[in-house]
């Protein structure tokens, strides 16, 4: 009906103890890992989540969650948390929520990864704004009939990752559902010279990217082709810090689907760059070519790239060849990459590449120009023929390539 | 598949215009009814969602959103909304999400009503630390089969709430769903000595609360009793502004049930009495015993409340007259009143009252006594025998009453 019913609704605020998860390997690094835990621990992980009740379940989550403890006046345990923000600063807030069925099948994705995910997905929108991250709220929507050691799983990966940034979790609230949903709300902060924004390219400017891209959209493809998928998706997948055989392009690129690494670190050295370096910037959440469209339509500009200077790494070569398919593709229609895409004033591309190499981060890419608004969206092919491009696909690949 | 689609992933970044939405009257105050809407209008609200698309879908979103513009320097429109703090107030933020079948019923409640809930329980929270609602962010879940009026009525209903209390709307996730869900993430701003936490009652305060309560259990009621409830449930509920004559009791506790109103008046009137005065708060959303509990279990103390001191409105008694209901059940253990309930210093009762008289506030009452804890919780009925208080309720109403 159309009450909220204190058994459906628990916020984080009565939380009090947790024990830990059980984990799958990306959690490894945080997470203690007990062979040797009791019968009685195991079965609790087997149980619904209707039979441990409220006060069992939030008991699980409170452990952990504050990893910057100088900004948290109050976390969770009461109406609402109260937080610190540093004088002068500006405060950044985004939110973004995975639903069942739709970002993520019971069953497929492991529950770590779930949660991993849902984290990952806000921090690189406030990378993307040039930020840093500080404190998030989680609301999480959960079945009766879903095990507990689910709830832990996706808690897991969250901690993970806020750990890993220095985040802290700091509320949030708990619901029954018919379905899995979880929706994080993100709060950053950074100096109005650090922020970067969508709208700020001009015609000239160099267009830049992080890492490589497709990655994601590969391993989505070995996922849906149902080819040898259990091997990667129960408990196997190697930890973000573990590296990967070269061979082992499947493993790669089914890691870059179920953990994205957000660019912090990248962030921060382009924020650091100084005012006029970096003019905009923007996550690759849904394709190179969707997020260029949203940098020009809010800039006002046009846009090339060259397609030979797209960065795509070797695994998704290796991937789309086994599948048939031009990984350009992915790269540009794919998304979920949570690289950064930014432009750079043209004289300052080469301070943005030593910036990257003195600090040792991943790769950094100059693909193409921004161009006055007159002139369109292309990407140059190999050999000079322009493509239009568009953020559903560009003419010559749309046909039968997705 | 495990994976964002670009089409469930709709930021609300992407926004650019807005039209009006068919909104029942209780937003009637704050939206244009026009009369002679064209067809084509009639014809687009009736449209199912994914027949809009993403851009016509989030176009109807983002007009109305920002009530202070001194705080925002930047909203809807990037990868996360940009803010200011004041200098030298803590940030607070809270998180609750309402959930199609477990906290409304399509067809039951009106979608307004659920877009106004939605904000109002956020509101209350705030309200419940002392503190000023600033900004908040909203992920929502939508099924594609949803028809478009669904999401204008839903953000009517948010805005109208919003714009009542001067807040902003600053950003947040539209995404692909099987139900409706809808999470709401506030953000509030308070000095230091403002904020009233549960964990500040020492034996000897005095238990107060505002307004009434159970209002909202007799509504839940009558609409779980099916009897005679589209008359309330359509278009037909009284802006929260307009008067309900007296015999019209079955109207007043729909109405309470569906727009609860946020104490925020009477929070402020709290927040400016000086430290010492109020010691601890929390809102109602559970149902007294539940609150009390929690101020209770947190603050290390007991309580007895007097039964004939809990403030019940004559609608409500009036509701539990017809059903053979004893309406203290309600007030107890009902809840989603979201009512403030608080404790005082012995010395500053008068204070309160003169306070909120002078405002004209909505009513308030010392309903009871935090006492040591050792003396447990409990409600002392007329005549003096006392029952023991938990939040499941209590022996001697626990059979048969719920």
């Amino acid at each position: 009906m159309c009450s909220i019913s204190p058994d459906a609704h628990i916020e984080l605020g009565e939380n009090r103890i947790a024990s830990g998860g059980d984990v799958c390997r990306v959690c490894s690094g945080a997470q203690n890992s007990n062979p040797a835990r009791s019968k009685s621990e195991k079965e609790q992980e087997s149980m619904r989540i209707s039979e441990v009740g409220e006060f069992g379940l939030i008991a699980r989550i409170d452990k952990g969650c504050v990893n910057d403890p100088s900004t948290v006046v109050r976390g969770i345990g009461d109406d609402a948390a109260v937080l610190t923000v540093s004088p002068g600063r500006k405060l950044l807030v985004c939110s973004d929520m995975l639903v069942e069925d739709v970002h993520f099948m019971r069953g497929v994705a492991p529950w770590t990864c779930v949660g991993y995910k849902a984290v990952a997905v806000n921090l690189s929108d406030i990378a993307a704004m040039g930020a840093e991250p500080t404190s998030c709220v989680v609301s999480i929507a959960l079945p009766p009939s879903a095990t507990v050691d689910s709830v832990d799983g996706i808690y897991a990966g969250m901690k993970y990752l806020l750990a890993k940034y220095g985040v802290n979790l700091v509320g949030g609230d708990i619901v029954e559902s018919s379905i899995f949903a979880i929706d994080v709300t993100m709060l950053g902060e950074a100096s109005e010279e650090e922020i970067k924004y969508r709208d700020g390219a001009r015609p000239g400017d160099v267009l830049m990217v992080t890492g490589d891209l497709g990655a994601s959209a590969a391993g989505l493809q070995l996922l849906k082709s149902g080819l040898d998928c259990r091997a990667w998706t129960a408990d196997s997948i190697p930890s973000i810090e573990e590296p990967i055989e070269p061979e082992d392009h499947r493993t790669a690129v089914i890691r870059a689907h179920f953990l994205p690494v957000p660019r912090m670190r990248e962030s921060r050295a382009l924020a650091e760059l100084g005012t006029g370096s970096v003019t905009a910037m923007i996550d690759v959440s849904d394709g190179l070519a969707s997020e260029i469209g949203h940098l020009c339509d809010q800039s006002g500009t046009g846009a090339w790239i060259a397609a030979d200077a797209v960065p795509i790494s070797e695994p998704t070569r290796a991937v789309a060849r086994e599948a048939g398919l031009d990984p350009l593709n992915w790269a540009l229609f794919g998304g979920e990459d949570y690289e950064l895409l930014f432009t750079v004033s043209r004289g300052c591309v080469g301070e943005v590449v030593e910036a990257f190499a003195a600090a040792g981060l991943s790769g950094v890419a100059a693909i193409g120009e921004v161009t006055e608004p007159s002139l369109g969206r292309w990407v140059v092919m190999p050999g000079g023929r322009r493509m239009e491009l568009t953020p559903g696909g560009y003419a010559h690949f749309r046909e039968g390539s997705r």
